[in-house]
């Protein structure tokens, strides 16, 4: 599986990715155009993944449940945006059982419509909000150019759909999930995020406002890895999602929903990754650390083996999620590019001197080579351990940042701006005007990715029409 | 929402069933015909049941994975027991991106086809076995008669999906798996279950063998609340899943699949639900105790909910699902009718009385009225409650067992059959003929449920045709 090369990362970004995506086993492609099949390696990934969120999401006082998956067409077209948005898309459902259906049926794009439609059964009073639901699905939408992962019909994802009694909490409720995405992608992934605002043209189909998190690739393009959409009272006034306030006046509510999907390991993957293949962050990897035994005699076997079971379980006990490669019949250096592959941040090597010597090799997926390497005494293994996969962690964090400010430019001219967005983004002031961003979009294929939360204060000149702009934006290709 | 009375279960059984799973905020019926929502409290429950089967699932080495949602219709007609099986309930995409498209696709109604296609890919040697995969998803049966959780047209569900290298694995997997299966029943869901055999006509179509765990419901019908399917070598050769053995010669994989849905939210109302509504098992109850404080004066109010925080935080520290119900105006009863609809295992009540006598109020939701209720001093609180919450989870098992013990008859002549079926089992020896099974399910609408793996030994005549018969077979009425 690991004996070809990969591309190189830095001559074939596109083709490294793809052969990363297989190879490491994350996911395969399916039978039906588009699709793509969850491997058990890169499943155990988005498990971790979730649940890292779901804790946040539940911290934050949401509850899961499960809306359908089949939707009446008519739904879709009660919100005027949402129907231009996503009738391109649909996937639809005209038999059942035989027979051809009255109404057709579309599989959810995604489920503002349907969960609309209960909320309006569900709210009465003010008593009944906010109403604070998530669920975990996949959604489907008919994409022509897809990308394991990061562009397919069916995705993977989490949709968060809440109600409140006014403006300002809806407001307060998408940023704080923004503030969620951005904890979460910094903390447990280590992947460096701008979170700020989408112009009118980016925004969700029916939102009044989106957010959204964007992080550098490591090509220097953009990718969208979460959003969070204000929906003011549009679904509200479509779907009729009302509630007596505490005077006894029937009010429209304000939505919000917001998202994250598996586009995620895109991003990791794009971020972290190296010309070995996959690096996974410790705190998401389905195996912090993998450890190979090696020997030769069958005498070196026993005491090895002995020592490896001892060792795997004391790391085990110490709740490090820890693989031991018994596989027969291959070598270590086999082994070794194997989990390098698939991105174990840290491999415990441990043969019959370092037994002899009560000691193991230590060596980091993310410093390839003797750099990355240590001696380990055995005893106190799982804090020494622990201890590294935090250095790595942090590590991950710091070289994604530093790389992304190497690539990004606070372009003041329209030529600096055409130039930073070939290797990475540009920072500049923008006026915030529709036309400027059309026209750098069209001469540059960089669009705006958002107007970051953090901003420098003050005001300058827009990049591209100069006049006054009160407010910098990112500008980028993207994927 | 609690203030009509429930019909009597024993009235009504069906009706009892509905309103409790929509007062009890369980479910709720979605907009397309036969769909359901499945509600927070209700997902609540089947995140625990999940929990409780998966760290099962990889106990006994399984991995999950995610396969897609749409299957090429041409895949279904593969394997021809399957395509007579599942046609009749499949929904279809024609269309996609508003075009129609080339091959209609399905909505998968179960995975065997598509997770074939994928094995036949990924097996190549003996080193490949056996392959253990799981998956969390919802499918969909274009189902003419729906009722929340026990048929619904798309419903959640595990499918587990094995290949191995012989017929004997093959066949330990499937019983493996219904012992899994039995064992999550009892413990977890105090729900006892008979795990056997079914007959050839209600085999799973494309399976050798089928196994189910059968449960008596309350109104003594039977429930099928498992099933784990001994595919033989049926979609192996269907989908051409091949391995080179030990000796190079290619051969064909054994396969199984089983799987266990939201139906068993179902059996748990029906099994353990009473007039006042639900009755969770407090090893999967979202909350295993409600704490309703009591009080009328502000200063009352005070002195209680201190109390009653700390009390709180006890618990959950030790790691128990508490709820605190601190909603104002409403009245202690209002909250107690509540959770008893929402079958909450155990209420603490606490008033001033109680906080001067430092001592709590526990009141069991099994035993209704002043039998389930007693002092406990708040200190120790957690302790006491744990292993009140143990005597409980018991309680209902044994309950259930009884209840089962008392409606099942061993029918030797037909008439004793006949009558039995109307309030619960029969167990019968049977010829293990398709003409006496046809026969007694046309004269008594009751069907084969299961040859149980536990049988007396011996032989006997059968129930139906008085012919020699080697095993006893369970007969009932079935959801």
């Amino acid at each position: 599986m690991s004996e070809l090369k990969l591309p190189a990362r830095s001559e074939d970004f596109a083709e490294w990715y793809n052969q990363v995506v297989l190879r490491a086993e994350l996911a395969d492609y399916a039978p039906v155009r588009g699709c793509m099949i969850v491997r058990p390696y890169g499943w155990a990934l988005w498990e971790n993944i979730t649940a890292a969120l779901d804790r946040r999401f539940k911290e934050t006082g949401h509850v899961n449940a499960a809306f359908p998956l089949l939707i009446p067409r008519s739904f879709i077209e009660k919100e005027k945006s949402h129907v231009a948005g996503f009738s391109p898309e649909l996937a639809v459902v005209t038999h059942g059982g035989g027979e051809e259906l009255e109404e057709p049926l579309v599989i959810r794009p995604t489920s503002e419509t349907i969960i609309g439609h209960a909320y309006a059964k569900w709210i009465q009073s003010y008593r009944d909000l906010p109403l604070l639901i998530n669920q975990w699905n996949s959604v489907v939408r008919w994409e022509l150019r897809t990308k394991l992962f990061l562009r397919t019909l069916e995705f993977y994802w989490q949709e968060g759909h809440t109600a409140h009694a006014t403006a300002e909490e809806a407001e307060a409720e998408t940023r704080q999930m923004l503030d969620v995405y951005t904890d979460f992608a910094v903390r447990e992934a280590a992947v460096p995020v701008i979170p700020g605002r989408k112009s009118e043209a980016e925004r969700f189909a029916g939102a009044n406002q989106t957010y959204s998190i964007e992080a550098m690739m490591g090509d220097g393009k953009a990718l969208q890895a979460g959003t969070s959409h204000n929906l003011g009272q549009n679904f509200a006034r479509a779907f009729e999602i009302r509630y007596l306030d505490q005077t006894g006046v029937l009010q429209y509510c304000w939505t919000t929903s917001w998202g994250l999907s598996t586009r995620f390991i895109g991003a990791i993957i794009m971020v972290h990754g190296d010309d070995q293949g996959l690096i996974l962050p410790p705190r998401l990897a389905p195996y912090q650390v993998v450890l190979v035994p090696i020997f030769k005699s069958d005498e070196e076997k026993i005491a090895v083996l002995e020592t490896a079971r001892r060792l795997h379980r004391e790391l085990a006990d110490a709740g490090i999620r820890v693989k031991s490669d018994e596989r027969e019949g291959m070598s270590p250096g086999f082994k070794f590019n194997d989990w390098e592959m698939r991105g174990v941040p840290l491999r415990i090597e441990l043969g019959p001197k370092d037994v002899a010597k009560g000691s193991v090799v230590l060596a980091r997926r993310d410093r390839p080579g003797k750099e990355g390497k240590s001696f380990v005494a055995q005893a106190g293994i799982a804090s020494a351990v622990a201890g590294m996969l935090e250095e790595i962690q942090k590590a991950l964090y710091e070289r994604a940042l530093a790389f992304r400010r190497d690539r990004t430019v606070g372009a003041a001219a329209y030529g600096e701006l055409k130039k930073a967005v070939e290797t990475g983004f540009a920072f500049s002031w923008w006026c915030g005007g529709a036309a400027c961003e059309a026209k750098i979009k069209e001469e540059t294929k960089a669009t705006m990715r958002c107007i970051p939360v953090e901003q420098p204060g003050g005001s300058g000149t827009c990049v591209c029409c100069g006049q006054l702009a009160r407010e910098k934006a990112i500008f980028a290709r993207a994927y």
